[in-house]
C-alpha cells in the first residue's frame, strides 16, 4: 500500500500553503463518519483502520515528490521545504475493525497539528470508506448464508489491484472463509480458494480428460468446473472417474456450477451425484452472486454447499460508495461544525456509547448514544486510542482477532437488523450535552 | 502499479501446475471483450492498455513470492521452480486507448504460450475493465457538458489508491480537463485542479478572512468555496474583497458551490457577482454530480462554468462493473469457444472492422463487422499489434495523444449515440466466416 503523502487532493496542499503563510498549525480534530445508510441497509461494519495506521506512520514526501512540487510553479520554496519534515505526529482514536456502527457515529478521530490532520484527509477516506463498504456488504452475504462456505472471487473486476487486495481482507474480516486472491493470501494469510476456469476444459479435447488431468495434479482435493458444455452430462461423467481416482487416493471434493439457473442445476447435479454414490462431493456455485441471490437460492432449498461471491461484493454494486466525510470538529480548542445545507455535522470531539442486554444466547445491542467525548453516559465507549505521537499504541490485532471481533459484533446484532431489507432503524440518541454544544457553536457562527 | 505475478487468482496457478504436469504449453489465444452494454449506455471507450503492457513487460515472480509458493504445500517444487523463469513472451493486439467499441468486440488479444496467457487473465481484466469503465462514464459527462471545465474530484471515494490514480487517467483520456489527484499529476502530467475545503473556512473565525488568507497565498488565481454557512451572503461579501485584492494583483478566478440546489444557488450567485461588477468570476459546482445531474443543470440554464465530478464517475456508480471476460479462443491452432448457458463466445482470432461516412463536419462511424482475423472486410481494422516477443512494438503514445484519439472518436460517434439514454444500437455485424467458424467449432465440441 502506498504511503505517499502526494496521494492526496491538490486542495490539501494549497490549503497547507495558506496555513503555512499564516503560521496556522494549532491542534485540529477531524472525525470520519458515514452520513446515512444506503437503502436496504441496517448497519455498517468498520474496516480499514490497520491500513490507515500504516499510512499515518509512514507518511512522508519523498525527495522526488518534493522536487516535483518545487518545480510545479504552484508552491513557494519555503513551503515545499517545510513539507520535507512533515510527519504525522498526532493521536488517533477509532472503533476496532469489525465493529458495527451507524450513521453519524465517528469511527475514527484524528487529533493533530492542523496541517498534518488536513493533508491526510483524502487517503484516510480512501482507505476507510472502501474497506468499510466491502465489509458491510460481505457481512450481509454472511448473514444470508449461515454455515455455508463463502469465498471472495472478485479480484478481476475490483477497481484496480488495491481494491482487489483490500476487498479480500475486508470480506475475510466480515466472515468470509477466504479468497481467490493469491497476494492477499501471501500478505495477510487469508485462506485461498480456487477451482478451475472454463479455459482449462477448452484446452483439452475431452472434458473428462481435463477433469482427470486436473485431479491428478492436485491429488489432495479439487473442485471441478462442470458447466462448460452441459452441466448434468459432466456431473454424470465424473462419477466413474471419481471412483477410479479415489482408488488411487486422489480426491474430488466438489464441483462448481457457474452459469444457468444455479438452483435448478444444483438440484439435478445433487441427485446425479447422490444416485451415483458420490454423496461426499460438494456443490459450489458462482456467477453474479450477492446476498440477495444467495438468500434466494438457499430459501428455495438449493443444495449448494458454498458460494464464490465476487464482483457485486467487491464493488458493493448496489451502493458502490457511502455518503461519508472526514470533517473538522475542533480547531485551536474551539468546537466547530459545517452547516452547509443537508450536510451539517455534530461538532466537537465525540464518543459513541453502546448499551447491551444479556439474552439467553449472548449479548445483544440495544442502543447507542452519540455524545461529547468527556460525557459520562451509560454504555461501553466504542472509540479507543490507537495512535499517540504518530505511533501505534500497541501491536495491531491479528486478522483472526479482527475477524473474531466482527463475528461477535454480528452475533450481538438485534434480530431485526439481520434481515436484508430495511428494518426500523437502530436507536442512536444524540446526548443533551452534544446538542447544547452544537447550539453554542451555531451561535458563535464558526 | 504492481507487476507482481502473484496478483492473480489461485485457480490460475492450480491450472498452471496441471498444464506443467501434462507438458501443455502450446500457443493459446485469449481475447478480452464486454458481453453487453449496461442499461442506458450506447457505447464503451477502451482504456487501460498502457498499464496492461507495463504489467506484461514486468511480469515475474519475486524470490519472496516463489519461496512463499514453495512453502504453501499446495504446489510441487519442480513447478514452483519453473515459475522462476516465467516471463511474458507473447504477442498482443489491441484497440488503441480512447477507441469507442461495442459488446462482443475484442479490445485486446493475447497470443502466447498457454501458461503465460492464462496466468495474466486476472490482472488484465482488473486493469482493462476498470479504466474502460471510468473512461466510458467520463465520456458521457463530457458529452453532457460541452465547453465546460470538468475536473475529476473522486480520489477519496475511489476504491483504493490505484482506482483513484487510474480514474484520474481514464477520465482525462475521455476528455476531462484534469484532476485533483496530485500523484496522477506527478505521474502522468494530468493537469491539476483544486479549490479549498470547508475545513479551511472553519479554522478561521471569519469566512472573509479565510477567503483573503487563501487568495493571498495563491495570488495568481484561486477558487473560493462559498457554501460553508450561507452561499449568497458569502458571494456578496467577496465582491469588495475581490476589488481590494485585484488592486494588489491578486486574482479570484472562481467560486465553488458544493451543496443545496446547485442550479438555484448558481443563478443567485451569478446575479450577485454580475451586479457587483465581478462578471469575470466563474462559478464551479460540485457534489454528487454525474452526467445526468450535469445535463439537468445545463438544460435548466444554470450559469455554471465548470464541474467537479467525483464519486459517481470514479465508481461508475450506476454500473460499477461490466459483464466482461478474457476468454480462450484458440489453443494449439484449433479455434475454441465456451458454450455455457448465456455465456457463449465467438471463437478464434478476431478483428473488428469499422466503416465511416464522410459528413460535412467530419468522419462519422456507420457500422462495424466482427470477423475472423484474416478476413478481408470493408472498413478499418481496429485492433493493431502492440506487443511482440513480450515487448512493446513502439514507444507508447503520450497521454495527450491518447486524449486526442478519444476526442476524434467521440466526434465520429453517430448523433443518436451521443444522448444519455439508450438509443437504437449501433450496427455490429458478425461476418459469415465467423459464423461458419463457430458452427464448425460446435460440431467438433471443443
Amino acid at each position: 500500500m502506498t504511503t505517499s503523502a502526494l496521494l492526496t487532493d491538490l486542495y490539501q496542499l494549497t490549503m497547507l500553503q495558506a496555513y503555512f503563510d499564516q503560521g496556522m498549525n494549532d491542534t485540529a480534530v477531524f472525525e470520519f463518519f458515514v452520513r446515512k445508510l444506503p437503502e436496504k441497509r441496517n448497519f455498517l461494519m468498520a474496516a480499514g483502520l490497520e491500513q490507515v495506521i500504516d499510512y499515518l506512520e509512514g507518511l512522508r514526501f519523498t525527495d522526488d515528490e518534493l522536487a516535483w512540487l518545487a518545480s510545479s510553479d504552484r508552491f513557494r520554496a519555503e513551503f515545499v521545504d517545510s513539507l520535507g519534515d512533515l510527519r504525522f505526529t498526532g493521536e488517533v482514536w477509532a472503533m476496532p475493525e469489525g465493529t458495527i456502527f451507524f450513521p453519524n457515529e465517528p469511527i475514527l478521530r484524528v487529533t493533530a497539528p492542523l496541517r498534518e490532520a488536513q493533508l491526510v484527509e483524502t487517503r484516510i477516506i480512501n482507505l476507510l470508506q472502501f474497506q468499510t463498504l466491502v465489509a458491510s456488504k460481505a457481512a450481509r452475504v454472511c448473514l444470508a448464508a449461515p454455515g455455508k462456505v463463502l469465498a471472495d472471487f472478485g479480484l478481476r473486476r475490483a477497481h484496480g489491484a488495491e481494491a482487489g487486495l483490500l476487498s479480500a481482507r475486508a470480506s475475510f474480516i466480515a466472515g468470509f472463509d477466504g479468497t481467490s486472491n493469491m497476494l492477499a493470501g501471501m500478505r495477510w494469510g487469508v485462506p485461498l480458494f480456487g477451482t478451475m476456469a472454463h479455459s482449462f476444459i477448452q484446452t483439452h479435447d475431452d472434458e473428462l480428460v481435463a477433469f482427470e488431468h486436473f485431479a491428478r495434479s492436485h491429488p489432495r482435493g479439487t473442485t471441478l468446473l462442470i458447466d462448460t458444455y452441459d452441466t448434468e452430462t459432466a456431473a454424470q461423467a465424473l462419477i466413474p472417474l471419481q471412483r477410479q481416482l479415489s482408488g488411487e487416493g486422489i480426491s474430488i471434493q466438489a464441483v462448481r456450477i457457474d452459469s444457468g439457473d444455479l438452483g435448478e442445476h444444483a438440484r439435478r447435479v445433487r441427485a446425479i451425484l447422490d444416485s451415483g454414490g458420490a454423496r461426499d462431493i460438494k456443490i459450489f456455485a458462482s456467477g453474479n452472486l450477492d446476498e440477495y441471490a444467495v438468500q434466494a437460492l438457499l430459501d428455495a432449498g438449493a443444495p449448494i454447499d458454498g458460494f464464490g461471491v465476487g464482483t457485486r461484493m467487491n464493488t458493493s454494486a448496489d451502493h458502490p460508495y457511502f455518503d461519508c466525510a472526514y470533517k473538522l470538529q475542533e480547531y485551536a480548542s474551539v468546537a466547530r461544525r459545517k452547516r452547509s445545507e443537508g450536510k451539517a455535522t455534530w461538532p466537537g470531539r465525540k464518543q459513541v456509547f453502546r448499551r447491551f442486554d444479556e439474552t439467553g444466547d449472548g449479548r445483544r445491542m440495544t442502543g447507542d448514544t452519540l455524545s461529547v467525548e468527556i460525557d459520562i453516559v451509560e454504555g461501553i465507549p466504542l472509540l479507543g486510542r490507537v495512535m499517540s505521537g504518530g505511533r501505534r499504541m500497541a501491536p495491531s490485532p491479528s486478522l483472526a482477532e479482527v475477524r473474531e471481533q466482527a463475528r461477535r459484533q454480528l452475533a450481538s446484532l438485534p434480530p431485526s437488523l439481520r434481515c436484508l431489507d430495511a428494518a426500523p432503524p437502530y436507536a442512536v440518541d444524540v446526548s443533551a450535552p452534544l446538542r447544547e454544544l452544537a447550539r453554542r457553536v451555531d451561535l458563535r457562527r464558526c
